[in-house]
């Protein structure tokens, strides 16, 4: 069967329009600021423009999306919102060149926060405005994914506790899809508001404010300082900002749970229970090897740095108060273990998810028992239910791919003559969509050093770590464009 | 039910009583070489006279043995065999520390070649001869154990054609056993002596052509030399050394299936298959490199040395005739790829095994396929052949737990504060049974750097990696121990 190419056409029309339109709030920051609007004023006509004659003439003849035509629209989106995102880079003159302008783009979309940009304090207040706003509408958009639209594509990986697929046709997405959806800009918008008012609070301007709340809700990672979050030097900002991240990195579904019936049932869910164990196990480790192996440290100077690089790392954030790049190794490799850990599943957050993490611990397990018991059936369990061997063996194919890809991915980046350090965590933090990495990636550093292949290859790491690979790679199988052959 | 203790004892005094009459040839060398003979003597007399004693007084009333005294029968010989013949070491004043002599001992009969000696060319003929006579005791140990024990055990991790397990109890293991492993001693013997000819036959003396042959038959790595084959310098003697650690990288089932028809049906085996292969287009790769980083290199030198370091690494062998950890990072890249391999199942290599790894391949595949059919049943297929759902599964929680144990590795010699790449690489190079890493535990330098608790640890990572975690973890779980509660 052909891909339902006219609606296909169709949606990513109506996201170019709404994408013209989203930049319409730059402008009203660049008037503010007495900037020039010229660097986001003819994309947005340009994207309306072309966006609407695209509907005008455009007419599908059906209106049947399969799955197929679902991931083919979904990645067309990343890629379409990270080329034309990349214009007001180019533009402005602040990144001449395309490719460091779709990497930047691309970071912002996938949330992940990496940058090519050494010195970003000296840039307009429109385009570090813009650079943190595609991180908040690339959050919006993989919380919508997630939550909204996967589930009626039938695709369970995300979402265990009904993981029954809905069949091959998503005509019918729409209805279930905007009772969640309305939900989710709810939560969404007023996160974003309360974050703002928080930090004003703090002393923070409206601008700094609003720049590092997109960074948080979406655990993107831009900041509008070169030394991110350390600039402020406050407690109080960076006790906000954790909490903010810690509720980013939550499955959103807890949230309407929560809305609908008690606070405390979302301590029922074991994702989010390990996801706070975890974050709490591991500050006090850090805390503890701050204490042993850097010893001009005080002990609450040491917790503080560790509850946030945890909370900032895990939730696949990537804000900075402190250069972990010179932490002793022990910490290290675990900031590079978290990397490959992520928040839950249906949250902001990008790798590989806290309760894939558990369902491997379990299959550990289970292995384990079968050594003694080989003839014993043992169902993997997750909240007291069994989980379906489908969606094991889908969570299993996940991890190994995605180790894979994190494999292949640092021996591309090495072709770059950098350190293996430097290109096995400028690999996981691009496919994680976290942003810093270690060594020559490190806080302290950017990813300018690439090469222009290297970076156009870590836009689209980014791009296919934001979509659970998965969705991008199924675009590259010759299956999936001549399924019949 | 409890363990069969008697009998378990009974068994370990065999292996004492076996062990101690193999010193007899150490003691023959030092003879030969007019060195003191009290290093082997000593032990040779204790191991002798304990295991006879406990073979008079010790009479087991069953003779049943389960599959929980299977276990622990196979982890206390390397156990056991690591403590005892960590004496001649220190008898001999060579490592007068326990534990460093341990963690020689234990490289040796995992076949590790992991060294604490920062130069072992000053050591006495005799002690260099048992250090290799480890490796070559450990290999026939592991391949008994996976070729002739463990089917019988019922573990079909490594065998997958016939994956039916043959029930709890293994007393008719004796019959099965003794066909096959009649057949393994000629091969590994015949592999021996054919290998020792054929290296004396390039020039080498009798014994440095036995002390290499060792190290390569069992994918070891002792040499007598600081720089390893290196010091030869001779393409013949890589090349007969290369031939022998490919052998020593199949699965010797494949050999018995030779002897029994054809020699090419072995070819039809997709894991032998895919191991060449992959031996085959390494080796180009490290070429194309070595040519396009390093310029001065020749193509017959690239090739010469990226052939041997991809059958040395991949075999799990860690012969050294290049010093690797100057390679360009996406060469090291690759090598420590190829540390997560290994050989064929049922070889004298460690690591993961190459048919783990196509069958995580082929699961990455089923993956994507179901991702665009979700409702499809796809089976696993292995020559042909479909894999048993129970395999896959142990397949797959095998390969989480090497990764899982070798991520809490890295962290816990990172605690020793050496850099990052050092401690994972010592981890992976102990975990994989290779020997050297990079950096500080690079094929210039040895673990001696580490401190006491972390050698104890290496070595004991180092026999969980020689049988397969799972045998030695067991141990460790108190379910083991107590079945019924």
């Amino acid at each position: 069967m052909l891909l339902n190419y006219r609606l296909i056409l169709k949606i990513i029309a109506v996201v170019l329009v709404i994408f013209g339109l989203s930049m319409i709030v730059p402008i009203i920051i660049c008037i503010y600021y007495e900037e020039s609007t010229i660097a986001f004023l003819i994309p947005s006509i340009v994207l309306i423009g072309s966006g609407s004659l695209i509907l005008y003439t455009n007419k599908p003849r059906s209106f049947d999306l399969k799955i197929r035509d679902g991931f083919l629209i979904v990645a067309l989106c990343w890629i379409t919102a990270s080329i034309f995102g990349s214009l007001p880079f180019m533009i402005s003159g602040v990144i001449p060149n395309f490719i460091d302008a779709f990497f930047e783009s691309s970071s912002g979309f996938t949330t992940t926060g990496a940058t090519i940009l050494s010195d970003v304090e000296s840039l307009p207040k429109g385009i570090l405005f813009w650079r943190s706003f595609t991180h908040w509408l690339g959050g919006m958009g993989i919380l919508l994914l997630a939550i909204a639209l996967l589930p009626s594509l039938g695709i369970s990986g995300q979402r265990l506790v009904d993981a029954e697929a809905s069949g091959p046709y998503i005509d019918k997405f729409t209805s279930k899809m905007s009772d969640s959806a309305k939900l989710l800009y709810f939560m969404y918008i007023g996160m974003t508001i309360a974050e703002t008012v928080l930090l004003m609070m703090g002393g923070l301007s409206f601008f700094d404010s609003i720049i590092h709340t997109f960074g948080t809700v979406s655990t993107g990672g831009f900041s509008n300082y070169n030394n991110s979050i350390a600039h402020f030097n406050s407690t109080y900002v960076e006790l906000v900002i954790c909490f903010f991240m810690i509720m980013a990195g939550t499955n959103f579904n807890l949230y309407f749970i929560a809305l609908g019936s008690k606070l405390k049932n979302i301590f029922r869910d074991g994702e989010y229970r390990a996801y706070l164990t975890l974050i709490l196990v591991v500050t006090i480790i850090f805390t503890i090897q701050l204490l042993y192996f850097e010893s001009e440290n005080s002990f609450v100077e040491s917790l503080r740095h560790s509850f946030f690089q945890t909370v900032s790392i895990l939730t696949t954030t990537g804000f900075i108060t402190k250069d972990f790049n010179i932490w002793p190794a022990a910490s290290k490799s675990i900031i590079f273990i978290l990397m490959f850990i992520g928040g839950c599943s249906s949250s902001a957050s990008g790798s590989v998810k806290v309760v894939r993490v558990l369902v491997l611990l379990k299959l550990i397990i289970r292995g384990v028992y079968k050594r003694l018991h080989p003839t014993a059936v043992v169902p993997v369990k997750l909240n007291k239910k069994n989980i379906p061997s489908d969606s094991v063996s889908s969570i299993t194919s996940f991890l190994f791919l995605y180790i894979s890809l994190f494999l292949i991915s640092t021996l591309i980046v090495c072709l770059d003559q950098v350190d293996l350090m430097t290109a096995a965590s400028a690999a996981a933090a691009c496919l994680g969509n976290i942003g810093p990495g270690f060594e020559n990636v490190g806080p302290e550093s950017c990813y300018g050093i690439f090469s222009t292949p290297i970076k156009l290859y870590l836009s689209f790491l980014m791009i296919a770590g934001r979509l659970e690979i998965f969705t991008l790679l199924l675009l590259l199988t010759p299956k999936f464009w001549n399924p019949d052959r």
